[in-house]
This record gives structure tokens, C-alpha cells and sequence, in this order.
């Protein structure tokens, strides 16, 4: 059992009437228990709580007037993440995948697996399968990608990446999820927070369906995977953006932080981890 | 209500051990009820069904060795769809939009929504707002864009049909569809059959959602939208295939086919129909 | 007649020995005739000088060690642009194009003609032809996009500025030539200095063939067209960027300046401007 | 000294006054002296040529009026290609890159090498520099693509190859010449005759800039290089289209043929063709 202390604070100047959909809290799952859960706006507004598909999503709306909007959330989860050892896991043969992660094999926005399956299938096709087939495809983009802030922007995609070879931790993951695809694992984009991750900041990971559940990577390894909260999870960052607006209103301040509350860890950092 | 008896019928050539995954049975929705349904495959073999998602498609996974496959699928549904005067339905403001539609916000892999929303603000943003407006980008893509037959493929997005101006039944449906993500109303995708459709083939037509309900559409005008029969809803045409295949095989054959039960339409062609 | 002072001085920090291939100096053309020009570097160096093409531009390519570079240019040209009553200037057909004008139709890196035909036939095709038609593309292209420095980059082409809407004056020049040669106008890019820009910076235009010559145009309005001085002509900004480097080098800093030398303006600012 | 008898016939179905721009006729170079060659038009037309650029292209202009059209060429060439030691062939470092050959580094519609440059320059930039390098890039591209007629069209790029990983010659030339472009190495693209092509039809190959003039290469290893008649060269196939039309015409027919005149071929296989 790992516990991490997490949160966020934003400030926006509204310029005119907004509706904002907020991704900022922990979503909950079977292996992440949310608790002291605190999500504040200044000035007091009572934000609608939706709760988007069956996978522990939370958005919170809120519709701002004109003023300069505070947004603070903190809370504590308890991660309960399974531990398997790497080689034990295998892939999830097609006829055996369930329902639910079938949607996560089809091409996305920014994660054209139709595109790029040529080329996942001549690199990765013939490895050994299983977990550490797709642990060498985030290795394959560790290794090619250079870690660029300001290198891409909001349209960027998969096949973008692969050509230029330089993103952030969203097109990292967004090329590693295109190449599962492209090779039959179903993956999908998580959102969230990482403890201890330099800077702070948003973190963008991914998961792939192997065996019967779905595991965690994150292709930058700029985390430590049983650090990772999730706040949403989607088909690529399209879904789980931090926050939609409709209306005019300008981010002026974003803080963000995560930190282990115990200095222990438990297991092997080789592990594989799943949360589903 | 209205009554249609529709099917289709595969052929492949299946060259080695194979998963499809086929979308060809028309959707279970609260408007179109399924009766005296067949599906069967020769040689025989059971399918699995995949009840995926909460909107009603069915995906039928089924394990071929290598042989000659044929597929026939056929049914009749009663269609009950609520016919409302379209000038009475009014947009959803996206303070008010139900969670489940706010996915259909988010740009996909053949509407990039991004891309082309400045397009569509200028062009659609100053509109008279309702179904009037969602009429509107309809018109305007079946005025602008050619039927042309082989004109597009599979990796042809809305933005490259806004560019180029030809396409298919599917490329109008992308486009009509992120010119409305694009000014802020959710729009999906639906595969389906189409009574009485020249030539016969699976259609591809969209939903918007106006009021409180999604409202079909189908740019291309080939249809009439209360002959229109959901395969399935999705994002875009990334989620829908008629059929996914994991192995190798070759479709030889497609036929498809779609009538009226009866000589007799109720309403006026103008109506706006809802379908959820 | 016009003339115009003006300069430009670059400081890069060399980090490895670097080819640079300059391209900042005047072109010799027959309506632009260069005086009291200095080219310096230091460290002291000796460029060479590569004559491309029959345009008049001129490559200043230096081979330079690891250190501190300066580059240093100033010049006066004077401007002999003829000027006509653009409602006389024609189209010149197909049929009569000078050979060296038919290389301007085909689409290029940043100027995907072909791409943008449908578009440019369906927005301009039949309207008035001649000076004022190309006047009407500018004029668009003006009143569509907002010119917002740092919204595109090296990548960004006339297809996606058409989408986005937004852009710099390469990006306003790149789109007005792919909807001229669109529509079987030839034209190219021009990159230069321009008088009184504000904020002083190189700046990117373009040029049209009509009648018998080329004539001038700036999307962007930014300049006077009577004041703007070619540094050199090319399909698109790649043919044309200031500097080119295969080494290592950082760009520390960039002051471009022009003026007019007299404070009078000759003739009607609303003339066609021919060059060449 | 090879000979090569070649020609092409073309029949097109001419609507309204078109003009065409003509492409067809082998080139003049100082490797390759044409002889005893025919171009006629039925109806009788006489064309204008023009001469367009410095490096031999012919364009043949021809305005028709509404008829059927049949354009016939024949011609012999003798080709005096210099042949050279492959691994005697170095690379021209770009500070001693003849201006000419400067523009032939630059990104282009089809080869945006500036997208490949980073993939381009990771796998083949610690390479053996020369001919050689050149040589294992056309090896590279023609392991990882397949020759399927059909699967590209006008508007496929060398970064749509590089993922797709299939395409015809014109393709195959684009992606070798923005992979040379990538690597600092200029490279142009050639439209030709092919002696003995199957099946016949015009050819697309491609050149790169080593030692001190362009050598050939075919990436689809469809031709001998010493059987390659060129016609026209350009930074890529927007340059070279075999024929340009502004108007409405239709092309019914097209025959291309080209053979050796005699059944001797001097010189190893292996050599490096030079031809400027």
C-alpha cells in the first residue's frame, strides 16, 4: 500500500459568462481510494459533479461569472496497486479480450494506431509478447524521443511525434499507445499526478490491457509508476484534459504537487503494476 | 411507426485463423426495436456477442480457420422515432449537457473538431441557433462537397474533406460532425442500413445533440432519415467498422439491402427526428 | 522613385564549426538597384558569394569556428517600381505564360496548391479577373486570419493556416500563393526587408504574374507595398530563410531596420506594383 | 555508350479548350544526346516548346479544341553516363556544395525533409559517408516499403510513405530524396523511360549530389539504372508531372515502351551512374 498527498490550485481571470469542465480530481477506482478529499472554488460556487462512463472519471462543472476564479483541490489516496512479476504476464489474445477494451484498440485524435501499425508491426511484431513487449515499446520511446518542453502543442499527434522525435510526457504516451494499438494490445491515456515528478506539473501515462487487466507505464520515466494517481482516463488526452472552457477566461497561475506520505516503498520498482 | 426489413450478406475468403469482429446487427435503442432477427455463419460457427458501451451495439466476435465464410444477417425493426417540428427544438447549452454527451465534444481521429473550429465559428458561430443551425452545416456540406465514389479512403479525416471537397457517405458524416463539435453541440457517428438506398450498401449518417435528446441527420441526402436503421453509435467511423479483422482474409462479397415493409410514410419529411 | 536604408545584424554563439548559408542581403533586380552596401563578420571572415538562380539572389556562405559571430549588413537601394492602374492589369492565360513563370504554378513545401484548388476555385474562381482578383485573395486572407505571432512555426503550412486561421506574415504570404496558383496564377515569395515595419523584423511577402510581369502584394498589410525591399524570391519561405546551418550555432540576437530616406511617397498608395 | 529506343503515346478525350503542358521528351543533358526523335499531334497541332530551367527540360505547349487527341513520341538516346567506383564516391561537404545544387536541399511538396530530417538523421546519420551512405538509403527504402500500385495517390507525401510503408516509384524516389535532403545530402527527383520497365509505363527515380555532380539511383530497383532515359528533373514529382492540363480533357489511353538497342551492356552492374 503506497498513500500520496496530491493537489492543485488554479487561477483563472473569466472574461465573460464560462462554463468550465474541471478534470482535476482523483478518479475512483478499485485500487485508488480517494480520502480528506477537499475541491474549493473562490468565489463559492457549488460545482455539478458528472461522472462520465463507467471507469471513475469525475468532471466537476461549475458556470462562471466574470471575476478572477481560485480552484483548490487536495485529497489523499491510498494506491493498492497489484504487483505481478513482468514475465509472468502475457498478452490477451484478441478472441479473449473483453468488451470493454475493444473500444481501446480503434485510432484516436492524437493516437492514429491505423497510421502507424506499419511500422509498430515491422519494430515490434516479431518480439517476445507480453508485458515486455509493450515495456519495449516505451523503451523504443524513451530511447527515440527527446524530452522538449514547448516542442509540440494541442495538435500534435502520434505520427507527428514519431517523425520529429521530440514531445512531453502527453506525446510520449500518446506514441506509445498508438504502437500497442498498431500491434493489437489495447491502450488507453490517463491524466493525473505523479509524486515527486520535476517539475511539478499535470502528468500524462498510459495503460495497456495485458492478460486480464490493464497495467501502468509511463514511457518518460520521469515517475516512479507506484506514484502515479489517476485522475481520468480516456482514448488519448483528448478526453481528459484538465479543464474545458466554453466562454473566455485565462489560466494566470497553475500549482500543482504530489508527495509520498510515507518515505517507504514497498516492492520492486521492476514490477509490473495493474489497476483494473 | 415505421416498419423496414433489411440484411446483409459476407463472403471471405479466410486465408488463415482469423478474429472478426463484426457491427452489422442493428443497435437495441428505445426507438428501434429488433424482431425476427438472423444471424447466421457458414460454416457454422457460434458468435460471441459484445454488448459494448450503453448504447446499444452489438459486436458479434467470432474464430474462423482457414475456409470460405459467409455471413447472413437479416431482421426488421419498428422504427418509433418522435417527430418534432424543427424549428421548436432549441440547442443544449453545455452548462446543461448531460455527462454522457460530453465525449461527443471531444475531436476523434476523423473529426478533428480542433482543427476546423475556427472554420466553423466563422462560418456556422453567428447562425440563428436549434436544429435550424445543425440543418445548416448539413446543407452546407452537401453543398460543398461532391458524392464522388473512391475519391476518399480510410485515413481520409473531416479536414482533409473540408479541403478537398469530395467524399463519401462517411467523409460528409466526419465533416458535418466536427463542424458541430467545432461551434460547441456534441455529434456522433452512426453505421447503419438505409431503406430503399441507391446503390445498396451500409450507410453512414450523424446524430447532434439539440434539447435533450440526439436528433438524426444525414448530409449526403441519400436517405430518408425515418428509413435509417442504427448498426451502431461511436465517435466516429473508427468505431464502427462493419468488420475488424485480426488474421487474413479477403472480403469477396457484399451485399446489402434495405425496404419499407409498407408502401405508406407517416409525416412530413421535414420533421426533426430524435432517436434517444 | 524611392529609396530606402536599411540593415540587419545578427549574433549567433558558435558552438562547433558551422556552414552558414546567409540570405539577408539585396537582390540585384531591374527595378531595385543596390548602393553603399557592407557586409561584415566578425571575426573577420570572407564570405562567399553564390549567385542561385536568374533571380537575383545572392547566398553569403561563411564556414566559421567555434567563437562569438557577428553579422553585420547595411545598404541603400533605390526603388524604380513601375506602377499601374490596377483595374488595366490582366491575367495573362495559360497559354502565354513566359516559361519561367510555369515553375510558380506547381504546389510546393509550404504552399499545397493542389490541396487547396477546390477551395480556391469555389471562393474566387469566378470572380473579375486580374489585379484585382489576386487583390481579393489578399484581401481574404486578410480578413481571415488574425496575425498572431508565435501561433505557427516551421511546420505550419498554407492547409493549416487555411484551418486555423491564424498566422505571421510567412504564414498570411504562404496562403495568398496557394490560392493564386489554386486557381492557375502563378506566384512565388518574396522575403525582404520592408520600411517603417512595426515591430522591425525581416518580413515575407509574395508576388503574382500578371500580364507580362510580377506584381507585388503583402497580405498582411503591414507595410507599404512601395516599401518593401526583396532580399530574395523562391517557391515558399524554404527557399528563402535568412540563415541555413549544418553545424551547431544559437541565435542570440536579431535587429533589422529600414526607412525610408526622404519623407515623401511618390504616386497613389493604391497602384500595382511591378517588379521585374 | 548504351542506346535506348523509346517513346509514349497518349489519347486523350478533349471536352473544352484545354491547354496541356507536355513533359514526355527526354531531356537534354551532356550524358545524353538524342537522336532521330518525332513529336506530333493528331489534329495536327504544332506545339511551342519552352525550355524551362537550365538543366535540359522540354515543355511541349499545346492549346486544343474539343476533339480526341493523340499526342506520339519516339526518340533514341545515347546515353555516355560516366561510371565510377562506388566506394571511391565521396560527399560534398555543404560548405564546397555548388550554388546550383543548394536549392536541392531544401524541403519540398512531396519531400518535406525538414519532418524526416531527425528520423532520417538517427538512422543513417553515423553511417559511412559517400555514395554508399546514398546507397543505403535507397536499400533502406526499398526493404521497408512494398510496390503496390494503386495504394498512394497525387497527394501522398514522403512522410505519409514513411509510415504507411507502401507505394509506387514516384513514392519510393520522394522518400530516398527526403531522406538525403535529411542528411544534408541535395537530392532531386528525375521523371523518365526505363528500358525493359514492367510493366511499361514512365518511370520516377531520383539523383543525389556527391563528389562534384549527380549520380542515380532507382530505390525500386525496377530498372537498371544504365537503361534510364531521363525527361525532366525537379525537387520532386509536382515538377515533372507528365502532363499538366488547365481546361477539360480525359486520358483513354496511355503506351510507354522504351528497350536497349542492343543486347549488350557495357560496365558492372554495381557501378555509380554520374550524369552532370
Amino acid at each position: 500500500m503506497t498513500q500520496i498527498r496530491f493537489g492543485s490550485s488554479l487561477t483563472y481571470i473569466v472574461n465573460q459568462p464560462t462554463v468550465f469542465l474541471f478534470k482535476i480530481v482523483a478518479g475512483w477506482t478499485p485500487h485508488q481510494k480517494v480520502e480528506n478529499e477537499s475541491l474549493t472554488f473562490d468565489p463559492l460556487i457549488e460545482p455539478e459533479t458528472c461522472q462520465v462512463g463507467h471507469d471513475g472519471n469525475r468532471i466537476h462543472r461549475v458556470v462562471v461569472q466574470p471575476c478572477e476564479l481560485n480552484v483548490n483541490y487536495q485529497a489523499t489516496v491510498e494506491l493498492t496497486y497489484a504487483k505481478d512479476d513482468p514475465s509472468s504476464v502475457q498478452e490477451c489474445p484478441v478472441a479473449e479480450l473483453p468488451a470493454e477494451a475493444l473500444v481501446y484498440m480503434n485510432p484516436s485524435r492524437y493516437c492514429e494506431s491505423d497510421l502507424l501499425a506499419r511500422f509498430a508491426i515491422e519494430e515490434f511484431g516479431s518480439l517476445a509478447q507480453g508485458y515486455v513487449r509493450v515495456q519495449a515499446i516505451c523503451d523504443w520511446v524513451y530511447d527515440h524521443l527527446d524530452y522538449t518542453p514547448g516542442s509540440t502543442n494541442t495538435m500534435t499527434t502520434a505520427a507527428d511525434v514519431l517523425l520529429q522525435r521530440t514531445g512531453v510526457c502527453r506525446d510520449f504516451a500518446h506514441l506509445a499507445i498508438a504502437l500497442c494499438r498498431g500491434i493489437g494490445i489495447p491502450a488507453r491515456y490517463l491524466s493525473g499526478y505523479a509524486a515527486n515528478l520535476q517539475p511539478p506539473d499535470f502528468h500524462g501515462f498510459m495503460e495497456a490491457f495485458l492478460g486480464d487487466q490493464w497495467y501502468l507505464f509511463d514511457p518518460t520515466r520521469l515517475s516512479s509508476t507506484d506514484g502515479l494517481v489517476r485522475i481520468g482516463v480516456g482514448r488519448d488526452a483528448a478526453d481528459v484534459a484538465f479543464a474545458t472552457l466554453t466562454g473566455s477566461a485565462t489560466l494566470i497561475n497553475k500549482d500543482v504537487w504530489a508527495n509520498f506520505c510515507l518515505p517507504v516503498h514497498d516492492g520492486d520498482p521492476s514490477s509490473a503494476i495493474s489497476t483494473a
